[in-house]
């Protein structure tokens, strides 16, 4: 287990197995330098574990816990493509979809739940760039869908 | 002003502003070994095939369709940068914004279309990560909006 | 100051002091030869000068302007990351994201903002790929966000 993993579990969090993708397409692709997700969804297993539009069926905490929980997929998914998390130097670009209820428009502090997480499992090789949206429908009501991009070495 | 302007006043025609967004953007863009398409609409020829929403003015089987029409207009576009698709070594992503009803989370159907033409097209290479999205609003009433990125030889 | 920065001057645009960005990332990554900004708001200093849904609170031509002003944060962004704007080879794409009113579908329209500065700063090299779409919510209100990518030597 590399030194990315070992931050991760200290502060309790376990990668899940990386969750297959909803059709026809692949999880994730690398291409040169970068390696690429597909939107990771808040599953646990094949479930989808946040439902609703956050800001009227769902709180904001709990639409922050959803973005986390989707971007521990999405590096799962990245573990599952480059074999190990320490060739990572830099995550590029965080790209947050929020499916929010009318009115809300506190996407940032959802998007949040996915940006510490990577800041905590990279440290400085974390701080990426990112875009963070409110959308009205997601695939399967999800809370929210988040795509990772990172740089390898 | 001009002879044909002042008959086309005399008509109670005014000239517009000039089409900026046919000269504000390119519908492709290369960047080192990557080649990235604008969005694009289920265009045939300048008209719009699909509007509406998905989900209510329209079946998700023609927002299918819709998607594989706009996943066509994308692989016209790439091969006028790039000449000959043969030298497509694999298709890195596919980004499918549906124009959807509300309560309408079948996305990933939807642009199945675009995905399952790419993959038709393309073989082993057009295998392709993917983010698949429900927006309120897409221009011309279109009931998608689909962008894709290769990578060439 | 660069060719770049005087095109903007002699048409009115000074660069503004970049943004700080809202939350927990950063504006501006630099992968390879790509430089990528974060979302960009219509901001002025610390405020947002462009809220409310375009089409409704919103005339098009306001969103445009909002589209206008994200854009140069977004220059704003790309020149603190890589110092001369001159070093820019070519703008390879624009996201624009529009808070948009049920009903309108006139996202090109408002992005011209942002498209149109970039051709006026970059000239040939400003001619970029671009997706535009309607959302129904954005940070803070936002009538618009922007992200851009460019190419440096």
């Amino acid at each position: 287990m590399g030194q990315v993993e070992e931050r991760l579990k200290a502060h309790g969090h376990e990668l899940p197995h990386p969750p297959a993708a909803v059709a026809a397409y692949v999880p994730v692709v690398r291409t040169g330098s970068l390696v690429i997700t597909s939107g990771q969804l808040p599953m646990l297993g094949k479930e989808v574990m946040f439902t609703g539009k956050v800001g009227r069926e769902l709180p904001e905490e709990d639409g922050a816990h959803a973005s986390r929980m989707a971007a521990l997929n999405a590096i799962a998914q990245i573990k599952a493509e480059i074999g190990d998390l320490d060739r990572v130097t830099r995550v590029v670009r965080v790209e947050g979809y929020v499916q929010s209820a009318p009115g809300f428009t506190r996407q940032p502090a959802v998007i949040n739940g996915a940006s510490e997480l990577l800041l905590l499992a990279f440290g400085e090789a974390g701080r990426h760039s990112r875009i963070a949206v409110g959308v009205s429908e997601l695939p399967l009501n999800a809370a929210v869908e988040i795509a990772v991009w990172v740089e390898v070495s």
